[in-house]
């Protein structure tokens, strides 16, 4: 009976998880389109960022800090729609390996999450040196995530 | 000579407007696809609270607050990709009377700004009832500057 018990609770844990997934996005297209429109968005403005640090660019300490600050929200909206089942497939370049390695690939989420936050805090400061390492940190963990998940 | 210096002041005041154009965006395509992709994702962020206030989704405050609190920083991203010349041609919807009526489209824009940071703060309440008309008026001027501005 115990086991029993344990089996329906599996059940409906995992129908539940199934239906806050559908809430989310109505199709796995969805899931698609939305982490790729994140994506894009973090790009330009990693890119706007980067022409600055890289000397390309004038710095203006407030248009780096609302760079850095959208970022920052950015970054935490991407995870779910790539932990949607079956959306390895398609028009993505995302592979399996988030499923696989879903440990690994949250840990790498969490630490990008964790340098944008650390990159808004150091834009608030005026010192472009100062946000440099920072700025490293992102990019770094852009391009582990990229390496390891994306084909 | 004055009209000359006139002449000169207008030209450099130009190339500057388009330098800072040219920073925001590599490209025309670069600025459709970071105005798509905003969109998109506040559209994906509606849905959310739609189907909670259309009573076909459950309402969790904290869940509701934080799609509110997203949709408010995207309401601020928009614009300026929009307002980038000759982007009325291409993979766009955006007509050429967003260039034509700029005054009545940023009239509109900074409404919807301005409705999102309403419905973010009205989210941090509890009251489901409360927050209906802040959520109908941002809906509202979704819907005005599509019809205004939208093939």
């Amino acid at each position: 009976m115990k086991t029993m018990s344990r089996l329906v609770v599996g059940v409906v844990l995992v129908v539940m998880v199934a239906g806050v997934a559908m809430a989310q996005f109505a199709k796995p297209e969805d899931a698609i389109q939305y982490r790729k429109s994140v994506m894009f968005l973090i790009s330009q403005h990693i890119k706007r960022m980067g022409a600055v640090v890289q000397g390309k660019a004038e710095f203006d300490r407030e248009d780096f800090a609302a760079n850095a600050e959208t970022v920052k929200h950015l970054a935490t909206l991407p995870w779910k729609a790539m932990l949607e089942p079956g959306t390895d497939k398609g028009d993505t370049s995302m592979t399996a390996a988030v499923f696989e390695k879903k440990d690994d690939f949250m840990k790498i989420a969490a630490a990008f999450e964790a340098d944008a936050d650390d990159l808004a805090t150091a834009a608030q400061g005026a010192d472009l040196e100062g946000i440099k390492p920072a700025f490293g940190a992102v990019v770094q963990h852009c391009k582990a995530c990229h390496s390891a998940f994306r084909k």
